[in-house]
């Protein structure tokens, strides 16, 4: 089979300042203190379906070299650098193009680069089955997420009836619900979370984006002219960034016929917020972290990552903490404190929706008497 | 007037930890946000009673570079190492027998290099007054402070009477007294903390410590014979750390006759806790900081010393973090937040007698799930 794997890599974490910041935003960290990047494990997850050299990575120019030194393995000419960020239809439509002018039967999936996925052999499992009825066909094939909670930060995938690890006619999107409509969801059965995982062939890809998304369509056209020339970077820097600003999902998926799911429980999470690290951090006798990673549950239910973290009369805490040298916290109960570059936040989990806000606001705007 | 100051500056302040380090202590850290460090604070306030070049420091080996980088208007040769730290005794012992060399008639000022006094006019006539009280004569002067409150933390001096600004003779030392015997101590109002500053000449210093503490007074005749030798450094790293460890308190001021002490209203602070600190930063009406100053007063009774501090329903806190880039914190009251090279501290003020354990502790202390 002719698998290629598209990691997307372009986003910022703003919700986990200050240990994701654009400069080095969180798909190139150590989120889980284990010692590996989620790109790295995105990577390591996807190697079981496809050769090392069918890989590619779209990010931002800025990222380029972070990408080339966390995965020295695939390919250079495969890390593609966005000339400005336009939203997953452009980001894909441009891997898709470069992958269709090297192996136009080339069968791929597209996955952002900093998702965790728990089950491993479940999750390839999964994609193996998807790849098989893509391969060849007009079909495509989404990832769902069997929903362990109500949750509203997530979209919804509504599939025609409830088969797990069955592929199953998807009846429509959904936009991140309100607590009631969440609830709805999780006790209908056949609604699952939407984690912007996609299987099809390229031709599926470009054929869609041609209908659905002609503008995008036409400026690809233009960009491939130049592939391989001397004028491809000019080119690109010119004509990319006139693409539309959508996303796959509305430019594609909800209005393409015949789109199906494959609804697995993966142990998935998009590691979107400080609470879902705070969950996702291995307690040691269930999932030992490997020599040389910095993560700990400490008594007190706190999870902490660094190297030398000492809590008095915590409860509940995640402190993350890797670069810093010693950490002491004492007396708090539901709090995060990260510790990075210098920078400092020290926040109640439940107000961790503010932190982009908290960390965006301009200095002058905190009150002095 | 033949007068010289000696500053002892080899504290280590591990209260105060992690902003005071045995890097870097306390004495040579801007800890009030103001653009000075407490050692240049500290020569700043006697400079209008003595000479640049009659000041001298005594500090560890290790701090001898940070003095003289902090303090460039004082002679290399008055800055005096330490072999070890032996308390304040053969410290101020050390210190008299160089002035003595080169200055016989020498009267003498003693004091920390870390305290501060806010009203260092006041604080300028007092020591004028005690100079002139000990110039050719063998008596020996203490500056005593009028206690603000029933602090536990200090040790006190008892006078004969209570005049406030005048020279009277000292009944007796205290040691620190519990909460009940300070409240008496203050409302007996002839009872001052010991701020550890002394004026006497070098002959009366010399011979109370031939007479109270031989032992120490009969090492510096032996390391005095070596002044100006090449064997200086040697014999100094010999035979200093064989003296008594002994404070200028138990080896003299308590066994000796006719000490008095001059009390005053000074405004002074050892700077010994973060809660002295933050009571001491100053508020921007009452006293404004310099520009280029990092200390500031927010909103809720905060105080805050950084260059970037965001403060979100925060009430009574210190965030004390001059070198890191962006603070946030959020949802905290009477805490200390401080910041330094990497170290991060998260306390209630209510347990800031516990910060030098806390940071002291060995990491596998703390208990792991």
């Amino acid at each position: 089979m002719n698998t290629h794997v598209v990691i997307m890599a372009g986003g910022v974490g703003s919700r986990l300042w200050p240990v994701s910041t654009p400069e080095k935003p969180k798909q190139f960290i150590d989120l889980l203190g284990i010692g590996k990047t989620l790109i790295q494990m995105t990577l390591e997850r996807f190697s079981p379906v496809c050769e090392l050299s069918n890989f590619w990575v779209v990010t931002s120019e800025a990222y380029v070299d972070i990408v080339r030194e966390q995965l020295p393995q695939i390919p250079k000419s495969h890390i593609l650098a966005e000339p400005e960020p336009r939203n997953t239809a452009p980001c894909i439509a441009y891997a898709c193009w470069k992958i269709h002018a090297e192996s136009p039967g080339a069968n791929i999936v597209v996955t952002p680069a900093d998702a965790l996925v728990i089950n491993v052999q479940k999750f390839a499992a999964a994609i193996r089955k998807a790849l098989n009825f893509t391969e060849g066909t007009n079909n495509i094939v989404t990832v769902g997420i069997e929903p362990s909670r109500p949750e509203t930060g997530y979209g919804y995938i509504q599939a025609e009836e409830r088969k797990p690890d069955e592929i199953v006619k998807v009846m429509e999107f959904k936009e991140k619900p309100d607590i009631e409509t969440a609830k709805a969801y999780l006790s209908a059965g056949n609604y699952f979370w939407n984690a912007g995982i996609f299987v099809w062939s390229c031709k599926t890809i470009i054929s869609e984006l041609r209908t659905h998304a002609p503008q995008i369509a036409g400026i690809m056209d233009r960009i491939a002219a130049s592939f391989g020339t001397w004028k491809e970077k000019e080119t690109l820097d010119e004509l990319f960034p006139t693409c539309e600003k959508i996303s796959i999902d509305y430019a594609v998926m909800e209005k393409s016929k015949d789109i199906h799911v494959i609804a697995s429980d993966l142990g998935w999470s998009d590691l979107g917020s400080f609470s879902s690290i705070k969950e996702h951090i291995p307690m040691p006798e269930e999932d030992p972290v490997p020599d040389g990673g910095a993560a700990k549950a400490i008594e007190g239910d706190n999870k902490v990552i660094g190297q030398d973290i000492r809590l008095f009369g915590c409860e509940r805490c995640l402190i993350h903490a890797e670069d810093a040298r010693t950490v002491v916290v004492s007396g708090l109960k539901d709090y995060i404190v990260a510790v990075k570059d210098g920078n400092v936040l020290v926040c109640p989990i439940s107000e961790e929706q503010m932190i982009k806000e908290y960390s965006a606001i301009h200095p002058d705007k905190t009150k002095k008497v």
